[in-house]
């Protein structure tokens, strides 16, 4: 069983809430010490004549050119369409392998209508046209001699978490249930640059976005967005962009739902009132109960989930642990985030990561003291814009649930759902999920 | 040529120095137009009619598992034992190609004395004892339950830059110069929490940290540093870290020259004097003019290098660019950086892209009208210690040159080289590297 020990002043630990979470503070600075984790102690004389393994008996292998996981990782995306039907495909992001707060581009999550095309930079170009002084056209080669600017964010499906609607907890990983959102450096042009160099008449109040893919998605974007945080994304974590997050260039509108985001983009066309196109009045409108729609629903909401430990990670042990997972809100930072151990009974606040950037992923870090019972971990964010992630009763109170069972998390019937998330652990440390 | 308009009230663009550098206020705020950067106007009926390319009009590639970049992206490290011999191995992360601050995992630079080991992190253990109450023992698994912290930080091989020794400016690109940094977002658990726990003895002042590969390097590393800010590190830009950056797990000590951030990481021991081991008095000693050798000389100072234009990325035409590149300092955060398009006459002040991390990169930008005419490019950083990055005239008065000249860049007579490094631009747009 866990115990804390002090050293050097710190004072002793508190438990801030039920079922042995533990403050935070214990975090800060250094001086404390943890015993339960699971560490070994040793001989002295055994720790001396340490074995030596295979590999650090023989030389070992080739440095690449390109470098690659370890064969020992098996970190994939989870792909709804792995034989290559003619349809959508989405790759979900495993975020209950992954820590800190990059997701590896290589693992970002990717949704595609038609396929990735395979585009030729040097033949792509991005138009900007319509209610503009001058028409102008870019190239990557073009919008790389422009002043960039770098910056975290989130992108997010409309749909991500949308597995949660369904009136039964599915048990499934963090990955099935939340793998539509990821987190990434983006270098690019600001749109405003680029839309002042064009000249955009001040009566022009939306763009279209198009991109040059087969599916052709157009979104329409508000002016005040353009000129708030847009850019013209041409880097993803210090490379260009991979082929299924836009290659060669993408629109960025932080905080805003995925699919605005437009890959592969061709055009922006400056007009006065917004398209009204198929994907935004179809695919990506908002149904609420009473068959109403939400018009124009941009942002995503604030949202957190645990994803240490989590469904299909068990705890071995009782002991101490750290609960840990990412918080993130559309509209701005994240302010807090509480941390539950007996089913929102009572709750503690979790260290944050800092710094803490606006429009991308924070973690969050609650240190745990497991005492073999059963347990609830629910974590809960609060962004500076003074929104709260809803509880999950609160929220299909007014958003609905599944009317069907849903037999697959690739099923939903809506989108923008924004919970906490529960994950219920037994007294063998195994791992459910449920609502609570 | 490049003209820069007002619009909404922002003043018009000052140039701030000599050969055009422009002052960095032009980036702030939106409301600023650039023309000149190679934007082509098209007419509205053009851009109307925009032709579809082939990848409009089928259906695209399959969504994998795992994504890999464009094969339109040629981006590698450079090699310096491509053909596997049985010595050491080099590779370089290519920042002529690169934006942003975060080195992909894939390229990040790499330094294998004898292989890269395939150590299967199930059988992998980490000692820490010596001068400890209670010897302990480690794994990637119990590692991963202690409460992690998140930083970014670069990593510096001490031998980076070394080709500035020479007398005759190498003519190479920025990867092949100064590859051997490379900046990532760590994940891992703070050494002094492990020390806590084990008890170590106040008299311990030194850790002797040791690898698990068959080089078996060992450096000595001040118990002071474990209580700054020293980690062990699990995962690299959110996942697992790579094979040749030291998988499953290697220090992390912010700042220091990077063979000190043992890779493999097997045993700390602590005990009450460095350990003087070959790889600290050898092979990663400091010879100064004279033969005296700086002992434990381990913060790699403060430096910069412009990444574009550099030598290999011409320029087209004349008209308006972005100076851009990286600094940082193993002492702490960049202040600042001052860039000359004149050879070092006249200097202006970059645009930072925050947050500064303290021992990260931060990326500068100064937005530059060429003229056309011959210019010599130039960064110089400052850190928050105060401390400067040296002139390459000062530095090798200091530090002295090559004895030979140097017919590759992989030969180098000395470490820590941290001098600006200058590219000079001719009529045509082709890039030299020069000393200036």
């Amino acid at each position: 069983m866990g115990k804390w020990k002090r050293r050097r002043g710190v004072s002793a630990l508190d438990d801030v809430a039920g079922n042995g979470l533990i403050n935070r503070r214990a975090l800060l600075g250094s001086g404390l010490a943890i015993a339960g984790t699971g560490a070994a102690g040793v001989t002295g004389a055994a720790a001396e004549a340490l074995t030596d393994a295979p590999w650090s008996l023989e030389f070992g292998g080739n440095t690449p050119a390109v470098q690659t996981p370890s064969p020992f990782e098996k970190v994939e995306r989870a792909l709804s369409n792995p034989n290559k039907e003619f349809r959508n495909s989405h790759a979900r992001t495993p975020h209950h392998l992954l820590g800190g707060t990059v997701t590896p581009s290589s693992l970002h999550f990717s949704i595609n209508h038609c396929g990735i095309p395979n585009i030729d930079p040097a033949q792509h170009k991005l138009v900007i046209h319509g209610m503009v002084r001058q028409p102008l056209e870019f190239t990557l080669e073009t919008l790389s001699r422009y002043p960039l600017v770098t910056r975290m964010a989130f992108v997010e499906c409309a749909g991500n978490s949308a597995p949660m609607f369904a009136k039964e907890p599915l048990q499934v990983t963090t990955q099935m249930l939340h793998g539509l959102v990821s987190n990434s450096e983006w270098t690019g042009v600001p749109l405003s640059i680029l839309l002042d160099e064009a000249g955009i008449d001040p009566k022009a109040k939306w763009l279209v976005a198009e991109g040059a893919d087969a599916q052709m998605l157009d979104r329409s974007v508000p002016v005040k967005k353009a000129y708030d945080d847009a850019m013209i994304a041409i880097y993803q974590n210090g490379e260009h962009l991979m082929p299924g997050n836009g290659y060669p260039m993408r629109l960025l509108l932080p905080g805003y739902q995925g699919n605005m985001n437009v890959k592969f983009l061709r055009r922006i066309k400056a007009i006065d009132q917004p398209a009204y196109s198929y994907f935004e009045t179809k695919n990506y409108s908002q149904i609420l109960p009473g068959g109403k729609t939400w018009r124009f629903h941009f942002v995503m909401e604030v949202k957190s989930f645990i994803t240490h430990p989590s469904f299909g990670l068990s705890l071995k042990d009782p002991g101490l642990y750290a609960i840990s997972g990412v918080a993130y809100s559309g509209t701005g930072r994240i302010s807090k985030v509480l941390v539950s151990a007996d089913g929102g009974k009572s709750w503690g606040e979790a260290a944050l990561q800092g710094p803490i950037h606006e429009k991308a992923f924070t973690r969050f870090v609650m240190p745990w003291r497991w005492d073999g019972q059963p347990a609830v971990l629910l974590s809960r964010a609060y962004d500076d814009g003074g929104n709260v992630q809803p509880l999950r009763a609160e929220f299909v109170a007014n958003r609905g649930e599944a009317k069907n069972p849903i037999t697959t998390p690739l099923a939903f019937p809506n989108q923008h759902y924004n919970s906490t998330t529960a994950w219920a652990v037994d007294s063998k440390g195994e791992i459910k999920h449920v609502y609570a």
